[in-house]
């Protein structure tokens, strides 16, 4: 009975709600590969939409790049403030690493306005002054993952991760393709989905699997 | 052609993303109450869910109840720092309103900790203090639903409305219940989907409309 949960402690509904995802899936016939299983269960988690565990793109060792970034205290850099609240802080300091977002950066608003881009495609510019490995985690700007792109194959910004879940209906579906494409390590959501909650969602099961927890 | 769209201004992106939204909904033949029509659309930019079309519950006169509300000034209260970082600053500044997070407040921790239950829960009961209106939006915690339901019936906090988009596998549905059959104003979505970006996105079309926002 769900109520039972009422009064359960928090961990406990998160792991009532994963066996609850994994008993879904099961039933759906659709059998996750066991490194990219807590991504995708998270993502389910994190949006109640199954449709994640058929869009998830994962380029070639993509878990074990992310997690060893992390390791290596990479820099995170998200495209909204909303990604940057979502992920985990506790679990960030606990691996030593740091998240970033520039878009309210007020230089960044000017480089927008002046070259009629979005504050997302100019943030990522803003980026290239960071050191040591980066990781760029976009869950709302397809203009992000264009520029992006742009600036890696003329050579001014190397990312070492992009995580490049965009969300909507204008850009998306094609910037998406563009990372995908690449050879740039990458976890993308084929199609329209995604969003800052999913970004975040993806940075978190990396976050949590370096620290060893459970789900 | 989508590509087309690569170079023009992020405000013509979301204004072709709301024509898309339209036709779309057209074409399966769903017809939007119009006070409703920016809410549900908006629901839908965000998440490229068009379910929202279909599980969006508005109580009476819910739309014009809200946009009261943040004419009046209430105070806004979000289960999440997530929900908080969605909602558009400017906007929010613009119509003269402040929207509030508790759960990263120690003593709610402790509130948490010492009585087993969620720090959601825990910071329902913070808000007890905060005098005028309040609109709480709630896009996480199923705890702070239920906690919001039992503290009104108990007499002890009057939600003057209640965005209830919680998303999860335990206890969600029983708490949006709950609130849809409650005497409070709300706007809840039925089942297991929601999160703190539909709960920012739902409380950024009130600002925008209060704001006389196109969109």
């Amino acid at each position: 009975m769900e109520n039972d949960f009422l009064y359960v402690k928090p961990g406990e509904i998160e792991k009532e709600s994963f066996r609850i995802i994994g008993e879904e899936l099961s039933e759906q016939g659709i059998v996750l590969k066991k490194k990219q299983e807590p991504y995708i269960k998270r993502c389910i988690h994190t949006s109640a939409d199954f449709s994640y565990a058929k869009t998830l793109v994962f380029s070639k060792n993509a878990t074990t790049i992310l997690e060893n970034l992390l390791k290596e205290h990479a820099s995170i850099i998200c495209d909204t403030n909303m990604a940057l609240a979502g992920i985990n802080k506790t679990a960030l300091a606990k691996v030593g690493c740091k998240a970033y977002c520039f878009m309210a950066d007020e230089r960044v608003k000017e480089i927008a306005e002046k070259e009629g881009t979005t504050r997302a495609a100019a943030s990522v510019n803003a980026t290239s002054h960071i050191e040591g490995k980066k990781i760029y985690c976009v869950g709302n700007a397809p203009t992000a993952l264009i520029e992006l792109d742009k600036l890696y194959h003329e050579g001014r910004i190397v990312p070492d991760f992009v995580i490049g879940v965009p969300v909507g209906f204008v850009n998306v579906v094609y910037a998406k393709e563009l990372i995908i494409n690449s050879d740039i390590p990458h976890i993308v959501n084929k199609g329209r989905k995604g969003g800052s909650n999913i970004a975040a969602c993806l940075m978190n099961a990396a976050l949590y699997r370096v620290e060893h927890r459970q789900l």
